[in-house]
């Protein structure tokens, strides 16, 4: 399986509607199985920062078959993986909202979402994912 | 009249109209009077390289105040603003493809897009352009 | 209210009084609500590094919609946003001396301030957000 | 002499009244002979793509020692400087409006002016190096 635009939409429109329910705007976007874009949006009044972000935690996402949250303890100071956020033209982002969008074991893309708290972009973030299991199934 | 997320998804999704009837995937993007990103959609098959130019394109539009294909021909070896194709970063794009998007004389955003030929760019753009209008009427 | 040049040279004018009176050599700049350069100054003597980080804080103060230093304790390693000083391009700065200009909630630019510690940053860029305070009022 | 902060608003107010006066808004910038900011001014309604443009005629002005449309038959394909454009990370403007601002024959900082066409740049550009010329006899 490939995500293709509609899916990737399907997804995005999912994001949103948790993001609404939290009354938290976000910028979402979601890549493919080569980390790049298929599909982004800003709702309206998200940080502009976030375009960046958003992008860039679904890249991560895919660039490291993780997800963004399980970089951070990895990435601190004295740990590992130290530095790494500058790493790729300082496109890996090390703090959650970015999974990748997985098939059985395979990576098939990955979707990053930010806007708000960390643990609102994982919610938000997690919805999409939930929401390609459906289609996976069905 | 700003342009929010629900009316760049109509005009993207205008323009993908027009891109299915000529048979050319394309990449679509829509920015802010700041020329900064609203939405993006790749349509599936459509060219990589074709994710940066459309952005650039928008952006370039909004930057310019002028469709991208009105640079063509100022920025030509021998022609006034040679050389303005590495401005900003190398983000401005001198061939067809982006449309300022205006209320009366007044930039409200932009609309690139990428993917066939310039000449399809530029058809599939104006596309968006047009509903444009119809929501600044109705 | 939009932030014109007028206001902005106002706003540095006030900036750089203030500068005067601590006898710090500031780097000062004002964007719009898009994140985009206004105008900038760079005070006699002033820091060339400052050239930089003042006009990144301005920005970062309009892409987060926040002071600058409110990032700073949540972008500490171990916090959640640790590594949001690379997102960007590196246009994120997380100390203070940016802050967001507002009317009422609405974010219409940016201020960043930068030269001397960071509390002098902060002190001097408090200045111009409060000159924009009279300009509000009328 | 050095251009200092003061020197630099008066040669950029002196390019903003020849603006006005020609009714195109432009983006003025002042660098000194390290090449680094001075100070900037993006009037209103001016393009955005001419921030960058106007501070890089500046530099580059500083960094070539001579007055950017000089550069302009020299980089033509064909030409000895083809591809400079792209040099110093796309920093060298090759067309009008740009000027070193000189004491005798040394090179003390440069003025560059972005926002009409190339002979409107240089227009207005001019008017802030003539009105350097009344400080250093004055």
């Amino acid at each position: 399986m490939v995500i293709n635009l509609d899916i990737a939409l399907e997804l995005i429109a999912e994001v949103r509607k948790k993001a609404k329910e939290i009354g938290v705007p976000m910028v979402i976007a979601v890549v493919d199985s080569g980390g790049n874009l298929i599909a982004q949006q800003r709702m309206d009044n998200a940080l502009l920062v976030s375009v960046d972000i958003s992008l860039n935690k679904a890249y991560t996402a895919v660039a490291v078959k993780m997800p963004t949250h399980e970089l951070a303890s990895a990435s601190q100071p004295g740990q590992p993986l130290f530095g790494i956020h500058n790493a790729d033209g300082g496109r890996v982002v090390i703090f959650g909202g970015g999974f990748p969008l997985k098939q059985q074991n395979e990576i098939i893309g990955g979707i990053g979402v930010s806007g708000g708290s960390v643990e609102d972009d994982i919610l938000c973030a997690t919805a999409g994912v939930e929401r390609l299991g459906a289609f996976l199934e069905g």
